[in-house]
């Protein structure tokens, strides 16, 4: 396994994929009026695309068109110095289609908070997907 | 206790403060080149503002004078579909003065990976810190 510039774990993208597809929770990162914006969901994996729901009128739903934003999930272990983060830097875009809307309410992801409805789906197309793990201590 | 326009109960400025504190790793937001960057690290607080450290030559060193940053620790549940965020928006800076490094390296904050020394610290200058959470179902 690779070591990147800072010392960590490269993973591999067959790993980063199952990380992404493991994790329940991701944190979504775009430019909004120039500043970095960041906002936790719980999302789904599309194939290789990155989709959550978003309510309408949101940050991220108004400015949807092919908005670049990174996602990232990560596991830590406090106790051992342990841990991995995966990125996916991609597009966003807000899900139109009926069609593609309904088969992705069949993906089973709902957000946790329920007391308002988050009927718009955002899809995040990757263009880079990439991992770092840093090993526990002594190995 | 307060809601959002999502549905979030909104924590209070000193909750956000305690988890701040007891969080062990965040993710820091930037822009460069225009996109949004997200990365994960180990942090502590120095009063109410982050600091963590960097490795010099990485993109938020080269990045660094009062770049506006986001900066979010969070921790859920999935089995309880709970948890909470808390995001600080601020500015970041590279910490250049002597007796200043020296001062937060006594804060006991130190990189999980140490295979590449990171001796430089960067320090967020918060203007808003904000945090919400999801109560457990039946709450």
């Amino acid at each position: 396994m690779g070591a990147d510039h800072a010392g960590l774990q490269v993973l591999s993208y067959d790993d980063c994929l199952r990380h992404l597809r493991t994790a329940r929770v991701g944190r979504v990162a775009f430019v909004a009026d120039g500043e970095p914006v960041i906002l936790p969901v719980n999302h789904g994996m599309d194939g290789d695309a990155v989709v959550f729901r978003s309510s309408p009128g949101s940050k991220l739903d108004a400015a949807s068109d092919e908005m670049p934003v990174a996602f990232e999930v990560d596991n830590f272990d406090a106790d051992r110095h342990s841990g991995w983060s995966v990125v996916v830097r991609g597009t966003a875009r807000l899900v139109t289609d009926r069609s593609e809307t309904q088969r992705l309410t069949r993906l089973g992801v709902w957000p946790w908070a329920e007391s308002v409805e988050r009927r718009h789906w955002i899809r995040i197309r990757p263009f880079e997907i990439t991992g770092r793990q840093i090993p526990p201590h002594g190995d």
